[in-house]
């Protein structure tokens, strides 16, 4: 990539970043007193089990021979969107606020590229390539620190990342949670048979530790370091401290984000996810089992409708609620952020029949929602439902068996605007007058980047007074069928035959050749099986490809009676092939 | 690559592997008594730690619920020579005699390739891309498990590998245990800090423990696994038993392979090989440590000449010893395997001045020797030295601090050939009579592939007279050299400058940026530094790019006072860049 090409990649992202970010700026300022208290954030000790050795549970001044053989650096990966490094001995250097590489005479390094800065060596957040996310380090050689620098290392394994919007739930389940559980097994931070976490994490993104502390905390059994705890502002600039990770392994992957939110290209489905919902299912199940959920149960027939407490409200509520229970036959149960703790909500998600709720970032609980269950999403006026997809995309991935089903206000009417209110909660008094008035008698809010487009906030922060007999028919039909639905799940990866069996020669009469057909063929729901055949005079270089339909094959032409030769078989099911298996004839 | 390519490539290889193992059948056949006693090999129990938990030494047979959920897989790397796999429920099928993934409703697959078999997932062996180190599987479904399948798991990690050439020291080391080092490094089967290993070796090579199988052991800590121990032939072929790993990670890196065998190209260095003396350093620590060998001492002043009993002979031992002891003042220990044990010769190798050896596989441990010694090889008449430098190359790598010396004997007088021997040691007998005539008159083994080139095998092990006044003059000239050889290591990774610090905007005339130099540039020993500027108008998409040489530069034309600019400034040495900082202006 040339450097003019990624400058203007940043500078866009620059710019969609900041504009993000004012878009968060209320929830922002509203949580800025929890920085003060972070020192003592106290994490509930019943929900987390603390390192299983207290010794590691803070860091310790030591002696700093720990480091003397320096830092140790694997990375695997092609560009800093995919790409994870684990280091030994990294440390923060808080004069510098930087992340050093101790260059000392045991350190290695393996799978760095030549330039880490064009533009990252890895993007610290599953959201790919984003400049506020990059990761990198400098060198300093071990035998520059002095003497009076004071060292802490955190003993054990780490993951080093950054959540990129912890006061969103939405986010942390998309961006941070699903994430971390697939990054940890496949980095081995996490036993693959029980799922035990054995990483602490590190969250370098500067956010206080945000009402979702405890989740990540309770998930991944460590409470995680914040990056205040290691950026000390008390030591005096003079005096040099590093923070050190004995181990440390840096970066999400983003193998299971399925949505992008719009920076480059309008918000969508990410193009070809890997992500199925056997991976959503097993880690929900993952969720479930750290919070000691209970078991669904029959009598669990009900209906959850995601409450808010101020913006984007549904005017008749008590109306839906109980003309929906009249109608389905099923107790309808509100709930919000404001009634319930993130855990709640999650237990009573997963064992419900419906979700429904105005388009809102809550709606991530509809991962949990169980096979044969309904996702009913609303959308205010001159919202098109298809340009904002995050969970119908969620809902509607291979194997989940959840309906999904939206409902769109169409009438202007049934609207209450609110064009007074802060421009990130959609008022328009700071614009023109003109502007204001496109907005206001537009139909719908054309597709367009994140994240302040203030059409879009105008309408997305409405206040609706829902249909609802039309929203009656949704649920009739969604219900008709989830009841319908099969949870075959379609592995997102190859199935493929095994070897031929039983390969066999006979030189009778030219060149014969039978096998058997592979032992796994049988599973594998297919008539589309051929055979792939090789043949090579075994002390030449010629050789002669056949495809065949049978399990054998006589070859009376080309093949003398005084030459011996190679033979190899494999299986081919449509596009997949298998392996080879040979005999020498 | 086509169907054509890689076939040829397998025919190329497995052409290549016959004549290899060739090579090795004598000494293969003398081993295959080992077979038998498979069962009952007993490493020494004092010298390896068993696994932690007793209950996970042995496989149990287990309730197949534990497999329910289905095997698992995560792959990283691009093609079978540079990918690693981990799989969870890793199964071997003793009845189909294949590896078997068994899909299930919990099966996660990342990172495989579209299909594994073009030419395979991942290479056994750090011996790239040899059809004989090929690893696949099949698929099962995990409800085709009959109730009448025996199951047993080995719990806990385990690294499922072919050793590519056991009864030779040399493939030994530079093919699996230096590779082994690095993988449980890299795949987090073994601590960073205190280089713990953590998982079990398992060897699917098919081979007999060999008489090195002590030293995978004690190196890392538990007795690896025989194929043969997976692949019992006891059970009757109708009643399937699956052996299953419960985490198995499966190939080993090859990043720190320095030597290629001759098998498409003649033998010689593996170019661009990653591999430095502080890798090298790192593990032969490592090595030492896990044999609690002694320091050295000072009074170490010894040369150690290695012996060989019967093929490649010194004829001239006695009088070298005598003579190298009088020539140099130091004592000379002669020392082979057929007298120590390999652990006493690395110990001896480790703290020794010189080592002194006919071309072969023990001059491996030239590896253990110290900073400041050197290796001196010796090759029999008609042998360019150039052509075979598996240990000139590993002692020269950067950093290594061993002087080398080669003595080639010249002297058709001094060189006694056995044409009447095996084939496989150099006898020619099988050869036509023009052939045989050939090969004794020529003065020089032409360059060749490995593994049967009858030229090669005559010369390399006939026995030779050496040269003691040459030898003499050698080694007084290495000796030398190696007093004076400093041990920089230069690391083969990039050292990069840190951010620029204190950037700072002033716009009273034009615009003014100035900045500091990155705060590790002192420790970088360079004078080249320069900076990279951009500008970009704050709410625009032009930008100017700049280098410049100083801390600080004022642009006085093409910006407008009104404007508000967007500054980013980094350090560049030489060709490395360094990262971004920006400013507003």
């Amino acid at each position: 990539m040339a450097v003019s090409d990624y400058l203007a990649l940043i500078v866009m992202a620059i710019a969609a970043w900041s504009q993000y970010r004012c878009y968060f700026l209320q929830e922002e300022l509203s949580r800025c007193s929890e920085k003060e208290e972070l020192g003592n954030k106290v994490v509930s000790q019943s929900e987390i089990q603390e390192h299983l050795d207290d010794g590691e549970e803070d860091p310790q001044i030591v002696d700093r021979r720990l480091l003397a053989g320096g830092s140790s650096v694997w990375c695997s990966g092609s560009n800093n969107t995919d790409r994870m490094c684990q280091f030994h001995n990294l440390c923060f250097s808080q004069k510098h606020k930087e992340f050093v590489f101790l260059s000392g005479s045991k350190s290695i390094a393996f799978g760095l590229p030549e330039n880490p800065f064009d533009p990252a060596l890895v993007d610290l957040s599953s959201v790919p390539n984003h400049n506020t996310q990059y990761f990198g380090f400098s060198h300093l050689p071990v035998a520059a620190l002095e003497d009076t620098n004071t060292v802490a290392v955190f003993r054990g394994k780490h993951l080093l990342m950054n959540r990129f919007n912890p006061s969103n739930i939405m986010h942390v389940f998309h961006d941070d949670l699903l994430p971390l559980f697939y990054t940890m097994l496949q980095s081995g931070l996490m036993a693959k048979g029980d799922f035990k976490p054995t990483a602490r994490l590190v969250f370098l993104d500067g956010y206080p530790a945000g009402e979702f502390m405890d989740l990540y905390a309770s998930l991944f059994n460590y409470r995680p370091i914040l990056r205040d705890e290691i950026t000390s502002d008390s030591d005096s600039a003079d005096q040099d401290s590093l923070v050190c990770f004995e181990e440390a392994f840096v970066g999400l992957s983003n193998v299971t984000t399925w949505y992008q939110y719009g920076f480059q290209v309008p918000q969508g489905p990410v193009p070809n996810t890997l992500l199925t919902a056997r991976e959503v299912r097993v880690f929900t199940s993952f969720v479930r089992n750290q919070m000691g959920a209970r078991r669904c149960e029959a009598s669990d027939d009900y209906i959850v409708l995601i409450k808010r407490e101020s913006t984007r409200l549904i005017l008749n509520e008590m109306d839906l609620v109980t003309l929906v229970a009249q109608g389905t036959g099923l107790r309808v149960l509100t709930a919000g952020l404001e009634d319930y703790p993130i855990k709640d909500l999650i237990e009573l998600v997963s064992c419900s029949k419906v979700l429904i709720g105005m388009h809102g970032s809550l709606l991530i609980l509809s991962m949990f929602l169980p096979v044969g269950s309904m996702l009913l999403e609303l959308f205010p006026y001159a919202i098109n439902p298809d340009y904002y997809t995050p969970y119908k995309t969620l809902v509607q991935l291979p194997g989940m068996g959840v309906a999904y089903r939206s409902w769109r206000n169409w009438s202007p009417d049934r609207s209450v605007g609110h064009p007074d209110a802060l421009p990130a909660h959609g008022g328009i008094r700071h614009l023109s007058r003109q502007e204001q008035k496109q907005i206001l008698t537009s139909q719908e809010v054309p597709q367009h980047l994140c994240c302040s487009n203030p059409d879009w906030l105008y309408r997305i922060y409405q206040d609706t007074a829902v249909d609802i007999p039309s929203i009656l028919n949704l649920l009739s039909e969604g219900l008709q069928e989830c009841q319908q639905s099969r949870t075959e799940i379609a592995p997102h990866f190859p199935v493929f035959p095994s070897k031929v069996g039983g390969i066999h020669c006979d030189r009778v009469k030219g060149l014969r050749v039978s096998w058997q057909r592979p032992w796994n063929i049988e599973y594998m729901n297919t008539n589309e099986v051929r055979y792939e055949l090789w043949t090579q005079e075994t002390d030449g270089d010629d050789y002669k490809a056949y495809i065949l339909q049978l399990e054998g094959y006589t070859f009376s032409e080309g093949y003398e009676d005084s030459k011996s030769y190679r033979v190899w078989v494999r299986c081919l099911v449509g596009s997949i092939k298998g392996p080879f298996s040979s005999v020498v004839c």
